[in-house]
């Protein structure tokens, strides 16, 4: 087999077979297919796409191109869920105590990742003492033991993945549904998971801005999950906002505390909600979706999830107190309040633009050398469809400098106000059930 | 600007601006642009092809990349020819004599590349003593002189494109017009000609298999060629069998001598006369295309265009008597014929098999470190709408050796013979005239 001639025959429209997938992947990670190559074959899958088949077989290319977690000495069905990144994405939190609580386990690998704010082991180093540098016999001890626990990842995961995806940054072919779609399920087959949860986000403030692609990407990995015998669900919800109210780390941590006690934002609440009942069906621990719910609504309400994230934060050593009392979690010098400047109904957030003001305080990491300050961020006041009155804030920024006047600007041109009233954007556009 | 802007402009289907293109064939020549992102690039421009302005600018700037030469110093308009290649192509053997005979001054470089013979200096070394290795001074002194030189190409001309096309070679991105069209014209331009003639093949043994395909090709040159002031005509061949009868260097020496005669293949005969009238019109020698052509035929009856091919040897230091004794041109030990095995019509001859049959023999370089025996060769006895009889000769091998069964094989295969009569192949399609 030449480079050569499957890059040609790609361009040309044909489908590649299991075996021509191979090559190319396990050529690319030996590093005996080069760069050139990889990339212009990239640009004529943007254009030619792939089938169904192409995408298994390159999902599963890219699994065994690395190492692979074995989590079978954890007892149960091992659903991981994945979102597709957005602004102020506080589910993963929530939903990890949440669904635990009954009964499924979560053996949550997280990385660190650059981002508006930090990944979900950045959110939990805010809790104090809170520690993911454990063994793998830890963790699986601790999933055992509580049906949770949160690992830093060390392993050599997908190496062709992350090679590949750093090619396609710099080659103009970062946005290909096969490429996407392989990428993230290849990450999530690898970690171990049995069954996965896609929360894939779109609007203003997703990688997918438009409902068509959101929807394409979904069912493309829906599609490679079953091909791969991992069942798998896709939720497509809102980002034309960001979800919830905190953007940053401790307060995410925060806001998950007060989902998980029943007093957290609607739209995080129900969202948790629909993604864990997603999570209790394929893990088998309910037979139908409204019985997952009501499992998940009588732990919230009986206190069992909060006290659930408890136990949670102290198997890791963590400050566990800070679940009764969050003003234990770190805290940003300065609250300033930004002001709306008319009257009216919130009838847009540019959701990234939020995200990245929270960047510019410090909430995430523009470069891998970046530190992250986990006591600032943003915390919403009004969202789209609320009534504001002049003067009335429109976000608190929590800051440790006064000089956030950039910030402000930002922030002001992502709100627009106007004077008729606007419903609230749907929360869930379409569900994809295993 | 940023090279991953300008991928992903391309990729969405929009022009490049001049200062774009000067900057990303700029930094591909300085090495600031990596393979990896030419090569994502170049099959952007495969889908999303290139405008006029686009391919003119590219062609300007890949002229700019390296030297360029300066033909002024030599009186007139010079005016090259450039076939886009085929099998048995004698043409130039023919043109550079014959239209210097009517006061074209011809200027030729050439190289000695990869095929299935050998280069026009490859084959003007089958005459003994001819020396290509002349300086630039005696280069123009002889094309003062004799209005015909040939020296072989020593500058740095189109350093972006031979870059490019080796890039293209490996990465599936050979087959794009605006990649083609520029790549020859930057060539020519680079070289000093004022005014083209192009004769784009196409059929069985060009790399346009396609008429439509070859048709794009010639008026996509044609209009770079316009654009960047250079007179430019162009001329569709058939190629879907070899052209004249010979393939090999010293037996397209021979034809090419026979032709001057008047004495060649029609079909050689015919497309030197119809490419020759256009370079004499664009050189400002006769002003209408039938002036032209009386004008060379009348050199050929008059034996003035074979003496002019004499006086071009003898300044190069060749033995000019080959031309009146075409037995001292280099002869092959062996003469096979290769015999028809059954009765009808030649209805296909797949001219790119002859070349590589001839490739075999020794005529071509496979690769840059093949060496070429000028010798051997193919010489067709039968072509297309051609009567046989069963054990006619339908080629004659001229082999060094006499282990020829394999290129006997391929040229049993490549001969079809069906019992209906058959026409030849029209010669020329279509003409482009400036």
């Amino acid at each position: 087999m030449r480079m050569v001639d499957l890059i040609e025959k790609k361009r040309n429209g044909s489908a590649h077979t299991k075996e021509e997938i191979d090559f190319i992947i396990n050529g690319y990670t030996n590093d005996d297919i080069p760069d050139y190559q990889m990339s212009a074959w990239s640009m004529a899958v943007y254009f030619q796409g792939m089938d169904d088949q192409e995408r298994a077989a390159l999902t599963n290319a890219m699994v065994h191109s690395g190492e692979t977690i074995d989590l079978s000495a954890i007892e149960g069905i091992k659903v991981d869920k994945h979102s597709t990144g957005g602004v102020g994405d506080t589910t993963t939190l929530v939903l990890a105590p949440l669904v635990a609580s009954v009964g499924v386990p979560v053996a949550k690998m997280s990385g660190r990742g650059l981002g508006h704010t930090g990944g979900t082991i950045d959110k939990l180093e805010s809790i104090s003492g809170f520690n993911v540098e454990i063994s793998n016999n830890t963790f699986i001890e601790l999933v055992n033991r509580n049906k949770v626990a949160v690992i830093g990842q060390t392993h050599n995961l997908t190496p062709a993945d992350k090679k590949l995806y750093g090619l396609r940054d710099v080659t103009g072919t970062v946005n290909s549904i096969p490429l996407i779609a392989s990428s993230i399920m290849s990450k999530k087959i690898a970690s171990g998971a049995d069954a996965i949860v896609l929360d894939v986000k779109t609007g203003s403030g997703a990688f997918m801005k438009e409902l068509k692609d959101a929807k394409e990407l979904a069912n493309a990995m829906v599609k490679i999950g079953r091909s791969l015998n991992r069942k798998t669900s896709a939720v497509i919800s809102d980002m034309s906002q960001p979800l919830g109210y905190a953007i940053g780390n401790a307060l995410e941590v925060k806001e998950a505390i007060n989902t998980l006690k029943g007093e957290g934002p609607d739209d995080l609440y129900e969202l948790c909600l629909t993604l864990g009942s997603h999570m209790v069906v394929l893990a088998n621990k309910a037979t139908t979706l409204e019985e997952a719910r009501n499992l998940l609504i009588e732990s919230i309400q009986s206190g069992k999830a909060l006290q659930h994230f408890k136990l949670f934060i102290e198997a890791q050593n963590g400050e566990e107190s800070v679940v009764d009392d969050t003003t234990k979690l770190p805290q940003a010098k300065y609250q300033i309040d930004v002001k709306a400047e008319s009257t009216g109904y919130v009838s847009e957030i540019v959701a990234d633009q939020i995200g990245i003001a929270a960047m510019m305080l410090g909430a995430g990491r523009a470069t891998k050398e970046s530190k992250i300050d986990v006591s600032v961020g943003i915390e919403l006041r009004k969202k789209i469809g609320d009534e504001v009155k002049k003067g009335d804030p429109l976000v608190t920024i929590h800051a440790n400098s006064e000089k956030v006047i950039e910030v402000i600007e930002k922030i002001k041109h992502s709100y627009t106000i106007t004077s008729s009233s606007v419903r609230a954007p749907e929360l869930i556009y379409s569900i994809i059930s295993e």
